[in-house]
């Protein structure tokens, strides 16, 4: 019989060892399949249920390491509710980490805890203090994490005990606190366990969860429709975009564009000879994906760019579009990375029964793998040579996720700060599924949430459920391809509206040129641009009339100020008794940033609404007073008591946000 | 460079050979790391998000076999909302399977969606037809799932398609239903995906998931408080709990009882010499866990008593209690399984301050592993070879998680159809931790939620959280060591009440002997017996008046007799407008079991409530009739419009229970 069991007293052994539970570990994502996020600096929360059997008193640890590091760093975990244990670090590098959770029985707690119970009971402890002494003896010669200074002074202690006659001062010494500080850091981890998987935390660098996008076209920064933009006069707008206070400087792709099949202006499906074409049907005769457009300048004057760019605060974000002109040189070099229909003739895209032309797309599998996926990613690291770090990755959704998990885990291996946006609309499943297997940063629904419902069943779902843990909303505002039917009917309070929103409700947030300008109009029915730039030169007055440069500035220069504005999770909807008012507050955990907003969503119409400042939540009553400081007059004043009241009308301003100063700064 | 990506490249083909995206597989607990459960015959749900690049369409189905087995059987998976997919299947064998779930692109169904849109926008489809006739070969020279007939129909019609001469011709046969058929069970499954994971699913007996239990101390079944009852006296009262309508007859520890420190009556410290002591101080030297009582009788007394509980139709259950007497053999045998104090006395059971010292706890590691392990295995193993497949074990949260799932495991290995009830009332994380470790069923919080909105918040997590894929909840009204407050102060209705909700609740529940008499002498002031049978022998009139066998009676036969009573979490709530009366519904998927139930909780006065009766179940508009059936008094009638009112009054009756009669069945 025992000889048969043998593999079963291994299941015996192998689950012995594991004396406490450990479950429902947080971040996990997927049974850890996929990594956790965060960023250098960043407060990162684990928290796990962790009981064990019987009445012993137990205690548990976070582990974290840089992956591929062999020691760890140990965080004390705390119960703070119902078995639930928590513990927070602060990664440092920009890198992967790996972390997971030990627990073990505290004996000399529990035995503390005992024969405290007993000795209140008037029972004899000499057993009891024997036993005590016993656990001093085990922590000496078993555990290695004393320092030889506490292990000298648990020494002296464990003799010390065991010289004194008298029972009464054994025990005084057994229950003191400067014995208990010992047992903490050296005493024996009895049935230590250990949670069951690594999990594994990306840690990006600051700008992946905390940025300001600007987009333009490079090719409309002429001033001249007629002139073709430069690089050169882009780096001529440089200071117009550091100005407003923006820190990425985003473009549409900047590769030689097809002739075939162009489109021509709003989307027409012939161009004229001077129609310039869609930077998205990128590819010609002149290059590819490692080109530029010639008529944009040169590598030299992209290396230029970037380089004045830094200079200005600004990082460059290039377009990654993987899609092909019919004149791309993959199709000549690679046709065996498309589809072909049985006439000989290549497959353009399509989404039945509409037709694009003048685009083909690569196909993936078949006899592209791995020679496309390696060319993609060279492609990126190409760029990555010349300077760019951040990426917004066009129709994510439309590729193979492998691909994407693979090319950017590629990538990152070599320059763990490489960003990229997934720009994907589509179901809420695919969004996150492109976020947990690696996009640093996500589009989102944002742009069409327009009212408080919405807003704050949105925001809740992104700000805590378990998306939070993988996923970085980028809130825009508008893009080429987006003229919200919001904006193209509310005037330019609408426009204040949700830059407002975007700004402060988002860490990263972006607009699309002419956003700032209150630019509307639109092809009729349709959520897109007149006149778009996707199609065309455009030249802009800056200083147009009713711009809104204003606001720009001071909601980034508030980004920048206040740290509550650089997390994404520390979201509070308040009450505020009018649908037509969002109200919001984000703060630190140690409330010395505490920023209120109040934003009249209707931007037709003047609102009125009674709202709660939350006195509570500095721990004071509902009639107390607080001092506050209205961000966009720029003065202190007193609230009294909790209820108060804000009118938001949009020919005045539409939106309000406070300070709140908490009576111990004040004081100082 | 190509050298150094070898290992990056093994990445790159792992990943994109999983091109569909499938995850938050359900059931899945603590991601695989424990089974979920069913028993045989039941239906079980598996869902998974399952979603693809593009526009592809996909299918996938759900994997399952018997854990050891090398084919797997395919159950096709239906889309039902938002990227969620279905499948169910019905396992047949008590014992361990395993399921995962597989999708893949379908190429076929994919080209006829296109194909179609572009026909009907009128564009030439001839390039298609050519594909889809590629596809039709494709399927002939790669697919193994067609059967010889099949793949002969198929062949016959590609081959039918190449001859055809006219290209409507083409697309009529091409885009046949006939064909689709063939391709669905055929076609080329582009891009098959897997899960990651294999998944456990515990298989059960079905009394695992559905039984009736009636608890009952030997020794008092002689009908004389000074004659110490025998196994021959519990084969005698057989007739009378098989009459009541149970299923599991259930006995406290029947092994010898310890004489040191034996506790007397009403759980004094001293006992006199006639008393006959706790049945949980387990042995003395006339043996230990497995032996028998002498005075209850002999090993063949207990075969003959487990033969006739069969003969009745009733199952044994036995307690397995692992403390021990301080007489217990294995203290002299292993005292490398007790803790001993310094002072060389072994250590009784303590939770200071207070101490057990009838009691002596075994100690489940150091020198107790595996010796102990596998002599309580052994033990349990022992009983199941005397006739036991199910055990209810005593506190089970006070032993190590770890040794229950080994111990489980192993019995179940070899006998699948054993059975385990976690004695566990504890915190609520531990409650299910013992359930995920192993155990079939658990005790509840049952006993003390009272009102509505306690019965209401408990049931539905039970029901409808992740728990009911493991924890199967045993709803016992009153135990040995609980006689409720409610019971103590409800007179004959808070009996019926408490049963009522056990019964209809619960597919598992119980009641231990007494409850039909409305026993609730209580020891002051706390939930315990007066004069409990756990110190002394009892003897009981079983027509006592006021008695509710015939409440029993028609509760076991309701369950009996009602699908819907025989599954769990087919519970719904319904709208009865008064917080005394809880109103709920239980039915089988197809609606021909739709029973109701009302129940006034409040056991001291009449209470009325409007109800809605749920036509909106049946499709009916709300002021339709439906024909309903009186469970308690046997008769049918019909109501007109979904608001109803019912009038609970204690003195006649404390419960109502109905059953729907579809207008399908009224028809046949």
């Amino acid at each position: 019989m025992e000889q048969a069991l043998k593999p079963a007293d291994r299941l015996l052994h192998a689950l012995a060892d594991n004396r406490i539970a450990i479950e429902a570990v947080t971040p996990e994502i997927d049974g850890g399949r996929f990594p956790a996020k965060a960023a250098v600096g960043e407060v990162v929360v684990v928290e796990a249920d962790i009981f064990s059997d019987g009445h012993d008193l137990i205690d548990a640890a976070l582990l974290t390491r840089r992956k591929g590091d062999k020691a760890w760093s140990e965080t004390p975990m705390r119960l703070y509710e119902n078995d639930r244990w928590r513990a927070a670090f602060v990664p440092v590098e920009n890198t992967t980490y790996e972390y997971t959770v030990i627990a073990w029985r505290d004996l000399f707690r529990s035995w503390r805890s005992d024969v405290a119970k007993k000795k209140n009971a008037g029972q004899d402890v000499a057993s009891e203090l024997k036993e005590g002494l016993h656990i001093l003896k085990k922590a000496l010669s078993e555990s290695d994490r004393l320092d030889p200074e506490r292990r000298a002074r648990l020494q002296r202690v464990t003799e010390d005990i065991a010289r004194l006659a008298d029972p009464a001062q054994q025990f005084s010494v057994l229950m003191g606190e400067d014995l208990l500080g010992l047992m903490t850091a050296g005493g024996p981890r009895s049935n230590l366990s250990y949670y069951l998987r690594l999990l594994d935390l990306f840690v990006d660098r600051k700008r992946a969860a905390f940025s300001s996008w600007y987009e333009l076209m490079p090719r409309s920064q002429s001033g001249d429709p007629a002139r073709h933009g430069t690089f050169d006069d882009v780096i001529a707008q440089l200071p117009y975009v550091r100005d407003l206070g923006f820190d990425v400087l985003y473009f549409p792709p900047i590769h030689p564009i097809g002739k075939t099949n162009r489109k021509g202006r709003n989307n027409s499906l012939t161009a004229r000879p001077d129609d310039p074409g869609s930077p998205y049907a990128i590819g010609s005769e002149e290059g590819g994906h490692k080109a530029i457009h010639p008529e944009l300048g040169t590598f030299e004057d992209f290396h230029r760019l970037v380089k004045a760019a830094a200079e200005h605060g600004l990082e460059i974000a290039l377009d990654f579009a993987i899609q092909c002109s019919p004149d791309h040189p993959w199709i000549k070099e690679h046709p065996e990375w498309f589809d072909w229909r049985p006439d000989g003739t290549i497959r353009f895209a399509e989404n039945p029964p509409k037709k694009y032309e003048d685009i083909v797309n690569v196909h993936f599998y078949r006899d592209a793998i791995p020679g496309l996926w390696h060319e993609l990613r060279d492609t990126v690291l190409f760029w990555v040579e010349h300077g760019v770090k951040i990426f917004r990755v066009d129709n994510p959704h439309t590729k193979p996720l492998p691909f994407w998990e693979w090319m950017i885990a590629e990538v990152r291996r070599r320059h763990p700060d490489t960003i990229f946006l997934a720009e994907a609309f589509t179901r809420p499943k695919m969004m996150k599924r492109l976020a947990k297997v690696g996009f640093t940063q996500s589009y989102s629904y944002f742009t069409w949430r327009n009212n408080k419902v919405e807003l704050t069943e949105y925001l809740t779902e992104l700000t805590t459920e378990e998306c939070r843990h993988y996923m970085r909303p980028n809130f825009f505002t508008n893009t080429p391809d987006i003229n919200p039917f919001y904006l193209q009917n509310s005037g330019r309070a609408g426009f204040q509206v949700r830059l407002f929103l975007a700004a402060t409700l988002a860490t990263n947030y972006g607009i699309y040129s002419g956003y700032e300008l209150c630019e509307a109009a639109a092809m009729p029915g349709k959520e897109e641009y007149l006149d778009s730039e996707k199609y065309e030169i455009r030249a802009w007055d800056w200083d147009r009339p009713g711009h809104i440069k204003d606001d720009v500035r001071r909601l980034n220069a508030w980004r920048r100020a206040h740290p509550a504005l650089q997390q994404f999770t520390n979201l509070s909807f308040y009450n505020a008794y009018n649908d037509n008012i969002l109200y919001y507050g984000k703060y630190t955990d140690d409330l010395s940033s505490f920023l209120l907003f109040a934003v009249n969503l209707d931007p037709l119409n003047a609102q009125g609404a009674h709202f709660e400042v939350p006195l509570w939540e500095f721990g004071l009553s509902d009639d107390a007073p607080i001092m506050a400081e209205d961000l966009v007059l720029d003065r202190r004043f007193t609230w009294q008591g909790k209820m108060q009241h804000v009118w938001l009308n949009p020919s005045e301003r539409t939106y309000a946000a406070w300070r709140l100063i908490s009576p111990q700064e004040r004081l100082t």
